[in-house]
């Protein structure tokens, strides 16, 4: 069915004026002022865009959803995910593949596919975690990238004796990534201090939530992330520090890149409005609020928004891992170290951006729409087919409201955990209209839909 | 006369495709693929630019033409340098006003502006430089700003007794720049020190250009960054340091932008592809390649690519500051400081930048682009009626054959002054085909177009 | 009269031993183990210290006494300086002479000499500010260099139009005193950005002392020591940074130090253990603590203890500056700016770096004495002479009682101020006997000295 | 044989004058101008040092003497060793014990005091280092440290498979080393990527010494600090980083100092005075000049010397490591991995660091003892005792000709290997007399004394 999106004040990171948009065979086909409505085929969907923002398709560049993760899995299939994700306009997200140890990369690969294929709503790609890199995985590996579509790794430097990877395997995967053209993304902890920290703060009897911040802080991951990108430095590959949460390391990060180093930093979220002391809630609500690299103190928050503002922040993400407060994260009731990491933000990423950047002054439109759907469709290798408003795009669209006024809660959230981290918070900002590939799948926060329709993107290396 | 650009690829910062573009009335009507040229007015000009490239008309945005400077003035004249700037694949340049210590600045500004009115070929702005700030300069500035069309100051931390302003004054200005809206460029060197230390220098018969370097060392250049930042946090004005010239600088500017500063960088061609051994030619011929700050060690050269890529530096612009080598740049045979500042390059950047920067596999097209045109167009208010290919903009457009091969040199320089700077350099690249407005002014390296055919550009203040 | 002081534990900052100190003609004759007390002159007195330490004298780099600013005179004389040195075992001081703008700086040094002459009972020395630069002043400088034993300049980036030295005048000095071989000891803070920001407050009706460190914030002072390094760096000079109140600072000048800039550092005792919240106290109290730099954020405190640690603080001082908190501090009630600065601590100086530095385990002994004695006597030519227990040093020793505990308090204090800083605060250690060559000037916090016997301490420059 | 040295200058860190030094029982226990040489036992051994300095012994903080390493032994004895480090005027040198993978802790401690006991000449100590960190390993560490004498841990991030320690046994070992007062010195390269890049250059044909330095950037040397000062951090270790080569990593050092970090940094002489040039020569020259950290770029050497000069380095030591050019270093003529790293310095540092510090008038004689005496014996808990001119410190003195000037070369070395590193270069200075405990065992360059004089000194922890 052709659509028609009328006279919408049209926002990408370079471009800001008034049109009208028309889609057909999924993708965007003219962007004029005054299209005669009357001269469209009959069965045109028309959608009026007056006074509304019009946005790409929001692009979420690290998600969780099948997450067999401390002996539990996180509670979002593709199609909560895919709701929420629509509810709040995020029409495209990559998703972590994250075998065990001594799973094989391809099977892996195949299982969390499957498990997307036909019940996403969203469009969708995958980052392919590297938990272990001897030659029957690298073999895979390639065959990943060249015969599936994946065009990106992700390695842990945190999560010892289960993701981690060490500096030896480290250094192989991204001498390969160098040669193929594939961007890795990095968790930048250093797992060894981390356990051990852990296990001093415990035998201490330090096991409520709030010291989870304590036993990862920041200098742990600044030196991740000097330790990557000194890697990268060393072998030419690009790389992509996840859900950055200090001003140590993005300073280390932006070092680097003065130095040469091809990197990127994302920040999630959860670090941009959230901080430390939402850990140390009482009677162990602190716990939904344990994610890892950990919540830091008030002033981060400040440096993250600085960053993005000055472009030294590429993208904001979620690290979406969405686990239930009763029944998951009280696994951990008694050892901080057993409660599963995440604070799902999926639904909220967009609101939240658009009520605590934009409307709070701390960044534009422009730099607003790059962080949150161009540059990941740029830097993961599916720009312009995600991530623009131009002739040729798929059109993914999101019709902003920027007057909207209400509060997050759990009432009107998708993702099926059991609580929201952002309960009752105000924002400004919603998705009137969100399509996908032309089709309408959510409207005023609500998905109207259908699940099936989201296709995995097969993208190319583009990191040479 | 319509004009349509057949076939080229397409390339801006998001963009590389592969369309038609229809100009009417001096702006873009249309980008479509396979525009039928049949239904177009009979009198479309017709540009075949397949296996070509097509950049938005390439910004200078920091030009000198009328120069009065120790004691003489630069050669060129709005008519040389629009040749000299289109030949070379520039539409729009932005000139310093540059007034005397006791000039008023609404004349100084009148006098620039009657200089540039029906003897510019492309468009043209202005920086309003302040080189006094009593009542009646404040006045007249906020007159400029608001009157005039004059949306960016540019304030001299070096030229002791000549262009620099004291700190108090500084300050003022950039007060009523942040409640203006108007970014202040910046000359970010120590005048008081270079103005010591080249008094010691030809005190002890240190007299030849290869002395200049020395007269302003590095440091000198990044306490100024420095200051200005220190500057521009306190009163929260947005600043852009211009011809940045070494690693220390950058790296002052980039850490005050994390502290949430508002700056930009631009580098000028001369320090990405000459260095300090340039002034050290025999025979006096260094004095061809004396500018502040000066050419520096060749290390400074990475360092300032590596800003470009990483998107550190925004804008490449020139400094072009035309001054003969015989009867100008002789003034100082006895005595360094006596020696024009300057190294003409307003005709060769886009060439060098194409060559050194894109060939040389340092920075990609869409860097490249962004970095010669559209960052200065965004930044200088002129986005995206400049910088910008899209319906609506001017159809200022460079056809570029990545494919042609040639030397730089005096024979086919536009500016008056007697050396090229880059004499028998190899290049690649060059523009076929240059249009103002939908006009074509220049072809195959050679001027074309109409003298007077350029316009001032009212600009308004939009940093606030 | 000889003195022998039996059994203490001497601690400077190599040694750590038992041992007896025998001193005569104002000496230190011999240090031995076990000196036999029968053997020695009858009429020798003898000190017990056993189970006590024994220090230098301590030395006092940074104090006012005689000060006209800001229309009034600072309270204490020598006499109650002198008394107040002593009795916290400060045998030793060196005090800024500030001539007003105008004033040669002959008479200046010959009005402050002929105060201290036959009224101190601490031996002494000057740094000369140096507020005017023209060439009677350069005469009379070298000669109070030469002839009167001033080893030490003392400039101001701050206080603009009383104090303040341009950036022209700056150089020369610096020139001058590299050439001479004194070091220059800098009060490093932007006089024109601290003007301009006081204006603005006081105009926005912020005009309590709570508003004094923001008029002048930490990056004012990094700026300011960004600029003294860097013209250190250029002409050679050896500088040396006074009250240095935030790590930005001192990181600025450690890392001139790595560049190769020979640059020391100074702490005083109120950024130790105060801190900005003490500017904000009610009723005006906060005016007790404005001083400049301002008391900082709590968490300086740490970093300039680690600095001090470390090494990178070379020395502590106090920026004694004795002003009433009736008739004086309260001619800025309407308005922050003309609150006199200072916050009188010579008294309590080593009391409180004992209790809060070597007491809470942030330095050791060693470290101690040298920050608070001997760096003081190594940069400004008073070793080993002074800051030393040495043979052939002068007979300045003070025997510490680690174990006493007290409180700080008005009512103990020798300054003719009305108030204590630091009233009712707990401290623990004290000096139990205080000798100024050989004799004892003060004994249990009480003065029992003569006024008079203190001597000036003609200094050579070292510093080539 | 009791001892008197007369009329010499003495120099100190803090000291410097002219006075007798008597000595008596093998320590120190007069120090007095005019000492009467008539009241003075008859058997009094006289030593005229007029005119000339008097240095407390020199201490080498860094050798290897017994040292297996790439399937041979470095060449050295404690006699040859012994003989070397007194002629160049050193007295004591704490060696690395050195294990192999599974050796266990307490044998490697035996073995390597057998071979020291009786056969030393002069005194010493060992760093113990850690290879292992299993329980057994940990128990045999406490009773080393609490047993023996041993107050220093050595641990390499360096030489994978060989001395590496993973993260998280470093992690323990810093542990183990805050709780026990032990400081823990570090070779701070990253084992991983160094083998990395080894194999890759070998497998591209780059097979020469000039490779070295490239398989290992100085970049792998400042991550590598980052990370102990990171885990020092973390654990309240007191760290001390040897042979540290480069500016990148002495200012990551700084930055960790200046948060709190308790951290020491060591240079050694060769990068004080070969770079990388060196291991250029040809015909497989350059291999006599494989060391690790590798020679560097020159310009490092400055910034090394800058860090002394200001403290920020606190000791000289020499990484002697002597294997012959003939028969050991070519077992890596194919393979510049195969070369054993090593240039044998003990008998040359002295005179180096006098002439290319002092006499260049890069650090002063203050500074000069305290680098290469002083530093180390209080960072490793041997002050007073060495270190030190003062009464009751042992005899180890240096009686030094400053004027002297002279050639190094292999023809008056005691090591044994078949090179010199310096062979020809001019010196100037040479220690006269060489003391150790008041026994003379060098003169005028060469030992006069007795093999097995030399003693184990059992130091104490001090790092709490």
């Amino acid at each position: 069915m052709p659509l028609l999106i009328q006279g919408g004040r049209i926002i990408t990171p370079n471009d800001d004026f008034v049109a009208d948009i028309y889609c057909e065979d999924q993708t965007i086909t003219r962007i004029e002022q005054g299209i005669d409505a009357g001269s469209l085929p009959k069965d045109t969907q028309i959608v009026d865009a007056r006074g509304k923002l019009v946005f790409p398709g929001f692009i979420d560049p690290h998600v969780h959803i099948h997450l067999p993760f401390m002996g539990t899995h996180a509670k979002d299939d593709y199609e909560s995910a895919s709701k929420a994700a629509l509810a709040g306009g995020t029409t495209t997200l990559i998703e972590m593949i994250c075998p065990g140890p001594s799973d094989e990369p391809m099977s892996a690969f195949r299982e969390w596919a499957s498990l997307a294929e036909g019940r996403a709503a969203v469009d969708y790609s995958f980052h392919m975690a590297v938990v272990r890199f001897d030659e029957l995985a690298q073999r895979q590996l390639r065959a990943i990238v060249h015969d599936e579509g994946i065009a990106s790794f992700k390695v842990f430097l945190a999560y010892k004796g289960a993701l981690n990877l060490n500096d030896s395997d480290l250094f192989g995967l991204l001498a390969m990534a160098r040669e193929l053209g594939v961007i890795v993304t990095a968790h930048c902890e250093n797992a060894d201090t981390i356990a051990a920290m852990q296990a001093r703060l415990i035998a201490d009897g330090k096991t409520g939530p709030e010291w989870h911040e304590p036993s990862r802080p920041t200098i742990v991951e600044a030196e991740g992330m000097r330790r990557i990108t000194t890697f990268a430095e060393l072998t030419g590959a690009h790389v992509y520090g996840v859900h950055t949460s200090c001003s140590e390391a993005v300073y280390e990060a932006v070092k680097a890149r003065l130095r040469g180093v091809r990197v990127w930093i994302e920040a999630v979220v959860p670090h941009l409005v959230l901080d430390k002391t939402c850990a140390e809630k009482p009677n162990f609500e602190g716990a939904k609020f344990v994610m890892s690299p950990p919540l830091r103190e008030k002033r981060h928050q400040q440096a993250l928004w600085n960053a993005i503002r000055g472009g030294d922040i590429a993208t904001i993400g979620t690290d979406h891992a969405p686990f239930d407060f009763n029944g998951q994260k009280d696994m951990g009731k008694a050892d901080f170290t057993k409660i599963p990491n995440g604070v799902p933000s999926i639904q909220e990423r967009v609101a939240l951006v658009y009520t605590h950047g934009v409307c709070a002054g701390r960044i534009d439109l422009q730099t607003f729409v790059d962080a949150c759907s161009t540059q990941a469709a740029r830097i993961f290798g599916m720009y312009p087919k995600k991530g623009a408003i131009g002739v040729g795009s798929d059109a993914d669209l999101v019709v902003w409201d920027p007057e909207w006024r209400g509060k997050l809660s759990k009432e009107h959230s998708y993702s099926k955990t059991d609580y929201c981290a952002y309960e009752g918070w105000d924002v400004q900002g919603r998705a009137s209209v969100v399509t996908v590939r032309g089709e309408v799948q959510a409207r005023d926060g609500k998905f109207v839909g259908n699940i099936g329709r989201g296709e995995l993107i097969r993208r190319k290396p583009t990191h040479f």
